[in-house]
């Protein structure tokens, strides 16, 4: 298991955990590009977006709604912040385990 | 209705449509930042994230299971991509309608 962020869900890795359920974990991004700049990672390792199946679909729905929740929390619900998800090397995934981006506490520029 | 995603969705402005079924709609973003900008956009009126209610979770799932499909006929799965959803101002959101841009075609920069 060398899938850093199987190693921060499986607390090998202490990191600042600011949600976790069955499905989910949330901590800070440690190269953070905005104010708040939160990961919202499922623990069961799915390297992509294109490794979703059918039956994971409800996944990217309940990662919605706690960024969702983690924006409410972070004071940024009602400014506006923007939730990106990359996928392979030209998306710019850095790491290889499904991952949402909560940014926010400034305003977004281009889409990159 | 002044809103220019139900118009596109009603037919009342014509569109390419790249994809619909009976939630959402896809068509091609008339800014395109990247070779491939297609949007996602749910046929009801939601305006942006923050309005999405609990029993709307799934929806997110599905938009997102729509924009695989897309870059997978875009040609962009393997290379990767990009997916965006906007959130009122800070988050840079301009059509408030909930939407979910699917960028590729070339590699993606900053988080914004």
């Amino acid at each position: 298991m060398d899938c850093i962020f199987c190693r921060i869900a499986g607390g090998e890795i202490e990191s600042n955990i600011l949600y976790q359920d069955d499905q989910v974990i949330a901590f800070p991004d440690i190269n953070p590009n905005a104010p708040v700049h939160i990961l919202v990672v499922p623990l069961k390792h799915i390297e992509s977006l294109v490794d979703l199946t059918a039956s994971e679909e409800p996944l990217m729905g309940h990662m919605r709604a706690v960024a969702n929740r983690l924006a409410r929390d972070a004071g940024v619900s009602q400014k506006g912040y923007r939730l990106v998800v990359n996928c392979g090397p030209e998306g710019g995934q850095l790491v290889p385990h499904l991952h949402l981006h909560l940014l926010g506490g400034r305003k977004m520029g281009s889409l990159g």
